[in-house]
């Protein structure tokens, strides 16, 4: 049972039929089909030599099969981690060059660190820092970033990315008039075939009398026939020496070798910001993915173990030649509607793609590199949503605004501090917004025993009683905003001689709240007026009660309800002023 | 009008009588007394010749005396801001050296256009990020760093100040044996009369028949008799070249001229985030006093003019030989309980000392540095609030906590990284806490419309429906939570069909808590269940509409009830499951 918990697949595993089994296999196939030109992609993307796209999609893949809690989420190389990698490491080593996949490998080791300290810890909140509207801006800034550094493979010119994606912009127009016609038309009929080959194929599929189900996974598999053909084309007719069409080249066959990194303590001070950055997005990512495909089979996943296993993933790829590794949505999204029911699935997955790297490694030479941009920009361009925009900004302009300023910051300075920038905003627009709760005076609708803003209703009042309702929790971001609220109010009402704060929208309360409470009493004692609580929850009264504020209240009381309050004070013309 | 908007002096001296104008009169000269002392120990503090004490008490006082929207708040060289001044400056200059107090005007400029903006920005809530146990943790640790510095002074030995806390506690240990008797006895002499000053002196005063107020003017007034009497005694009877005394030299008469201070970038940069950190303590400190004070007397102040006002006392010690400065605890109380009515007492108060620089320089010249240290020590050590961690400490664990980690971290880090480890902590904590609200799955109490807990009272449920209530705001930092734990709550009750959230302690939703809403009705969707939402209060109602939330809903529903919600689902069977 306990090694049940932490090792997921054992429980996945129970009661596992054939029918089980042939779900898997089916899926395994299919998401290697489809990973293998990503990873190849994904590695490029990252400055890496092609292999590694394949090593980071073996070890990592079979361990997160076995520790994962989602059944079907699939980790493997992905294009917002390959696009930071390569931002934290072009400062550091030559893309492409032994140190720098040195440094790849160390990078996942320290995100490896990184997610299983956090799931030890059960600190999974963490990834709270990440706000919807920041996630949001950030996928589609840096899916804006990935289509502008493929670009230069579309165009076939030999520019070098700059450290900020303005620069690679900049690079791309002053070398424009170098374009490389035949690439561009390869890519552009790639791009064009990739497009097809989705909701037209499936439509077109879907009216042959094709099981929808069936339809979707063809057209899903239409990415690797277009590279398989791009492939044959080059490789048999030598269409890419006759057209001058960059090709991926060849690659070293083989698996991995397995070797623990080289710890180096100054680069490790230089790459744990980008380590934290990619171990959070990364996690979002991938619990993201995995909680709304859970959500469709009834299926739960455990945050804390998914940080724990995604870390594991990690700590794989490091000792086996990979690069920072999450679940990625498209890859997941496959392994599922393709009938995955457990790991399993995961670690055939990974068997195969290892057959590939051993025996199929120089077919990808021929892999045209304006096909396989083509692929990216097509994957990710899926990602760039900008109608979300549009939403948040309808339902509260500073989520909209705080969603274009994480993409202005991702276009502007690049991912790691893109991302860094939308976790400050993100703090920074909610410690606003908390920080001036909403207040009302009420009094008592006639007649009745409910009380109500003044300023919506005809209520009765007592010019001796001051009854304000504060609707948010008192905490440090808002204590002194309200201690000072309170203070005006009772400045426009001379007369009160009681101020009855009614707490029934207060859910918690922190220590700063409490001080703000008890200098609140302070002052209003030293003008001769008593403060009073009303409808105070359970846990607050329990946290009141624990500081002993109830005793430092007297002669002020807690009332259970504002009509009780108004009972015991309407005829109390309260103690004399103990101001001058 | 609007004038006395932005000069508040205008409008507090609006009906200004004979009776004001005698308290801020006697204000002014007890402030004068007392701070003259302070000023001289808190530019040594500092890192700077003793007379810039007194050029920072002249300009910055004069001007916040105009501008401040609190009438008895007292400006100037306070000692948190005296130790964080050093602690940022010392890396950059030898302490003493022109360039060094170059240095402290350019941060004086710093902090007073951060000030300013902030204040025009009106963006005064950022300090609502310093929570009340950091703001105590710091300002006790910072108090015993303060201690510790001044001991040199009290054992007479010539030691260097380390640039951690613990490295100035070693090389003290080190030179111990160094010791100089004769200035130890004059420190623990001078020690031992300031404490008798305080409680004893003023129960003695009180019991001669003295009224309260004058007796605990007299016991305010006693460090600077002290301070007078070691003076003569140095002066008259040259005890202190007798003694081998220290004293504090001479130091040239004058006004301090008025000089931009130097623009040199680096420093700037290097200087930024002491200047934001000894903005946002001296703000903080500055407006807790002033509102403490204020609302003795029923009058307010505004936080952002504050902030504008304090800006601009900065820019004025900045031009003036000033180093950075803040509305001070003692001398605010002092000035508050001497009679001021405004600002006319610092106006006052401001000439007094400007007299003082032009005319009494060489008189200080024989003041003993260990009378000095020990005025610093006696003053602070009241700051020293170990009861206020207990008691935090029984409030909640964690906020006893985060005051003990930022003691420590002041401690171990200094003063800076002390303050910044308190503001991260405090966030953590929060999110950390925020992160997991509490859920309660109700259901009816018989017979009425009231719904509870279910695992505290004997209610009435029904298998088809679950009723579950958020005690908490939906926003970024809860939200995956919030929907992974009803996910969690529907596995426990697999025959639910219709899962009703309860909104009665949701204050208020956020693009995160939305965005999980509709990841929850979609994963129920597909499982054949339907959310609805009851009890969703006006602001957060709102909110749902402007994102068409309402439309994405259906079927489900949002009741204004839970007793209406129960009333319409209780016969519905629910859909068929979508699910397989």
């Amino acid at each position: 049972m306990k090694l049940a918990r932490h090792i997921p697949l054992i429980g996945h595993l129970r009661g596992y039929t054939r029918a089980d089994a042939a779900g898997d296999g089916v899926a395994a196939l299919v998401v290697t089909l489809m990973l293998i030109p990503q990873s190849l992609a994904y590695a490029l993307l990252a400055g890496l030599p092609a292999q590694y796209g394949l090593y980071a999609s073996i070890l990592p893949l079979a361990v997160y099969g076995v520790l994962g809690s989602s059944r079907v989420l699939s980790v493997g190389p992905v294009a917002v981690l390959a696009l930071m990698t390569a931002s934290a490491l072009q400062p550091l080593a030559a893309p492409g060059s032994p140190e720098y996949a040195g440094l790849a490998m160390l990078l996942a080791a320290l995100v490896g660190v990184i997610s299983l300290a956090l799931g030890l810890l059960r600190a999974g909140f963490v990834a709270s820092l990440l706000s919807h509207p920041v996630v949001a801006g950030f996928i589609t800034g840096s899916s804006l970033v990935i289509i502008l550094s493929q670009l230069k493979h579309v165009l076939g010119l030999r520019v070098a990315d700059g450290h900020f994606p303005w620069q690679t912009a900049a690079n791309l127009l002053a070398a424009l008039p170098q374009t490389h016609l035949w690439t561009l038309l390869a890519a552009a009929l790639a791009v064009t075939l990739l497009v097809l080959a989705r909701a037209p194929l499936r439509n077109l599929l879907r009216r042959t009398g094709l099981r929808e189900n069936t339809a979707l996974l063809l057209s899903r598999l239409a990415p690797a026939l277009v590279v398989g053909l791009s492939m044959l084309a080059a490789g048999l007719f030598g269409l890419d020496s006759a057209l001058g069409l960059r090709v991926v080249g060849e690659f070293p066959a083989g698996l991995p070798g397995l070797a623990l990194p080289a710890l180096d303590w100054g680069a490790i001070g230089s790459l744990l910001p980008a380590a934290l950055a990619i171990g959070l997005v990364g996690y979002v990512e991938s619990v993201s993915v995995g909680r709304t495909l859970g959500a469709r089979r009834g299926q739960r996943i455990d945050p804390n173990q998914e940080l724990a296993a995604l870390g594991a993933a990690n700590l794989a790829g490091a000792v086996s030649g990979g690069f920072p590794v999450s679940g990625g949505f498209s890859r997941s999204v496959v392994n599922h509607d393709a009938g995955a029911r457990t790991g399993l699935a995961s670690l055939l997955a990974a068997g195969l793609i290892a057959l590939v790297a051993l025996l199929a490694a120089r077919w990808f030479a021929f892999l045209p590199q304006a096909v396989l941009a083509a692929t990216v920009i097509v994957a990710v361009s899926t990602l760039v949503d900008l109608r979300e925009l549009q939403r948040l900004w309808r339902f509260r302009r500073a989520e909209g605004t705080l969603m274009a300023l994480t993409i202005l910051a991702v276009l502007a300075l690049g991912v790691e501090w893109g991302v860094a920038a939308g976790v400050v905003l993100s703090l920074a627009a909610f410690l606003a917004r908390a920080s001036r709760p909403h207040l009302a005076v009420v009094g008592r609708v006639a007649g009745t025993e409910h009380f109500r803003n003044v300023k919506r209703h005809n209520v009765q009042t007592w010019p001796s009683l001051l009854l304000v309702r504060v609707d948010e929790n008192l905490f440090f971001a808002n204590a002194q905003f309200v201690e000072d609220a309170l203070h005006a109010e009772l400045a426009d009402h001379p007369a009160a001689r009681h101020l009855v704060l009614i707490a029934s929208g207060v859910n918690g309360i922190d220590a700063s709240g409490l001080h703000a409470l008890g200098e609140l009493r302070r002052g209003l004692a030293s003008r001769g007026v008593t403060l009073h609580l009303a409808e105070v929850k359970g846990p607050v009264m329990d946290a009141l009660s624990r500081a002993g504020f109830e005793r430092e209240l007297a002669p002020g009381r807690v009332f259970l309800s504002t009509h009780q309050a108004v009972l015991a004070l309407q005829g109390d013309p309260g103690r004399e002023s103990a101001a001058a």
